[in-house]
């Protein structure tokens, strides 16, 4: 079903008697449209710092869980999240000093440019909002998109998320261009996947289609990570301007310092977008999300339309983001995190050495991609077993990729030099068995 | 801006100091699309039970806010969170009991029918899947709604919901019906509504378009708070079903026992949807939402498309969704609600006969509507300064319908005769001073 690392029905049989429970009632009262990870799903009860405990207390070493990237259960946003739902818990159309203070700490980490915050709940609901924002300052209708993009599961997004497969329609207004290759030198990575963006803005318009958006995950999580060479972006942001429309960041999965470079990851490309959309690791767990924007493009949209969610930056959610913000800034986290990853794939570059089915390894900070070939060519089925088999051995990780076979390592970012080299013995033992 | 009791500019001058620099931060930092209510805005610090605090210490009574439906700071809420938080808190891609209890416990309340559930983080992406999973069941596009529907704010859903103004466009795929008219006789009502329903499908066919839902809010909110005749829905119903679409009910607002006659508006109508969506009282304040389906209408859905929602049904929003169910039950707090609402229903139409101002008087349970007149036409300045001058005296109500005429009366369902008593105290100060 074009996801990487699914439980599969053929798995059923090999579970006990509890799993197979939890997953018939899991099938019976949610429905077809969920999945879980692993040949053999986990069940976990316990989460603390870096490690998941399943029902029978074994721990599991986590290197891919991005939403608890302070920590799974990190002290400082539970009594944040206490706090402040015991003492209020409302909404944006009263006044409240959280959501002032927690905004104008974001905007603080971004360039000047990017001055306001609009609050959603979801990641998703922010990529949707970024093209309201986007028709309405561009009076255009197209969407650029790379070509295993994931940007959320809207209706609206989810049309331009290719990642989602072949099952799920991709809007007449939307275009795909070829991710960046990353085994191309500098130069020729940028030129390419400029000229992919201009090709894209040309066939729009050559079927009478205004250009409003290009949108790409500025570590391009699920095209297969691709990182660098940093800098390669600043001409695709600048064909999209010439033609109208904007640019925008989405930083669910490479912002709040995960790429130990920036704090965000369009900062490393050394581009300012005209949006920027967050999720994931923005509560470390307490559901909220926004998008961060030049004033100038939320003017129109302002002044048109009332925009108002529930629970979008209500007190309990701007305490949740100011708390990992604090944890962040007062652990130089983004700095311990390019220490780790610089370490991380140092030990991965080593392994490689020994084991040929790696081939090509990429990461910035905590956010590392290796790929995972057979004679040479992309293999998702020996990433998968990898990826099953790290599991056996209490290690978590992915897949990702148009090809399923990049090892998606994303660990929270409280990870420390002595769990990556857990992870890189685990590693080790399951490329041995294999 | 087509909002009714919003803060307009021109009541800037009249705030003290400390509001006016809170607005002046949030213009700055929110942008303009963040709308507050009241000419006074209000700037509360603390929440308990039916009851808001200002920074001033001044109590005012609150009978509007839905999402704390159980009581701001509900202690059982906030300790079933806080103990999750701590515990667990990850995502649906691995096994947890909490979120099969949940859906479990969730659907207990509905039909048999309605046996399976979806999870998100707020209505809008409820109803935003509702359309995914609406078109893949039908294979049409057309949407029915009333005039002054409100359904939410992604792209998809801000096409359908017309109540947020002439500048948000209304998709091509969009055909609004008056909402049903509550001073007509049951039977005419009920033809009448469901007359408009076929005549949208016709205009929907003329167009080529094919229907694939009718979406209402079960207590027609923001078309001015239309309870009954209950049972009137039943031919719009047959309508779309015979056309090929499906029912939807929007029960984000009269949801979870609000009517006090049943646990979800549309048990009022005797039919049972095809999809229901519900949201704001569904964690009292913690942000989950979702959607409660016939299996049949997510089976091709599901098979086609995954979906995957981060933080929605999280072992934390299952935790916080079932110690509301539980609250619900353990307290009676339907029966409540519906010999509160009686009393509260009683006590306006005791002032109805003293002050021409106050026209027709609608309400089921704990979510009431009051026409405000003035020879006997509609007036929206007239509820306005109503609301307002609530608010003055410390309490809390807004206004609704397309004439903005309608006072929108949706306090907590842990409000209390006394309380009820109260609010009418306030509100008959309020007329007598006019």
């Amino acid at each position: 079903m074009t996801m990487a690392n699914a439980f599969g029905v053929g798995d059923f049989e090999r579970l006990s008697a509890a799993e197979q429970s939890m997953i018939t009632r899991r099938e019976r009262v949610l429905g077809p449209a969920y999945r879980l990870f692993y040949e053999r799903p986990l069940h976990f009860v316990r989460g603390e710092g870096v490690w998941l405990y399943d029902a029978e207390g074994r721990a599991y070493l986590d290197a891919y869980n991005n939403v608890a990237s302070i920590g799974h259960g990190n002290p400082a946003v539970l009594e944040a999240i206490a706090r402040q739902a015991e003492t209020l818990n409302t909404h944006t159309r009263y006044l409240h000093e959280n959501i002032l203070d927690y905004a104008e700490a974001l905007t603080a980490t971004c360039p000047d440019e990017l001055s306001q915050v609009m609050f959603t709940c979801t990641g998703s609901e922010a990529n949707d909002l970024a093209v309201r924002i986007a028709r309405s300052h561009t009076g255009g209708t197209g969407i650029i998109v790379t070509a295993h993009a994931y940007h959320g599961v809207t209706a609206t997004v989810a049309a331009f998320s290719p990642s989602l497969g072949p099952n799920v329609d991709l809007g007449t207004h939307v275009r795909t261009v070829a991710a960046p290759d990353p085994s191309l030198p500098a130069e020729q990575m940028e030129a390419a996947f400029a000229d992919g963006v201009k090709a894209a803005i040309a066939d729009l318009k050559r079927h009478g289609i205004k250009p409003a958006m290009l949108i790409v995950d500025t570590i391009f999580s699920s095209d297969g990570v691709i990182p660098g060479h940093a800098g390669f972006l600043k001409p695709a942001v600048e064909a999209i301007r010439t033609a109208g429309g904007i640019f925008v960041a989405d930083e669910v999965q490479p912002g709040f310092g995960r790429t130990g470079e920036a704090m965000w990851g369009f900062q490393r490309h050394g581009v300012v977008p005209d949006l920027v959309t967050t999720g994931k690791p923005m509560g470390n767990g307490y559901p909220v999300a926004g998008l961060i924007a030049r004033p100038e493009m939320i003017a129109e949209f302002g002044k048109n339309s009332r925009y108002f969610n529930t629970f979008g930056g209500n007190p309990v959610a701007a305490a949740a983001g100011m708390a990992v913000l604090r944890f962040i800034k007062d652990q130089d986290l983004i700095a311990h995190t390019r220490d780790v990853g610089t370490h991380f794939l140092r030990g991965l570059e080593a392994l490689k050495t020994r084991f040929q089915g790696i081939g090509d390894i990429r990461g910035a900070g905590l956010f590392i991609g290796a790929d995972i070939v057979e004679s040479g060519r992309p293999s998702a089925s020996l990433a998968a077993r990898i990826v099953n088999g790290l599991r056996e051995r209490q290690v978590l990780i992915s897949a990702s990729g148009p090809d399923a076979n990049v090892l998606k390592i994303r660990p929270p970012l409280v990870f420390t030099r002595d769990h990556a080299d857990q992870f890189l013995d685990a590693l080790e033992q399951t490329l041995s068995a294999m």
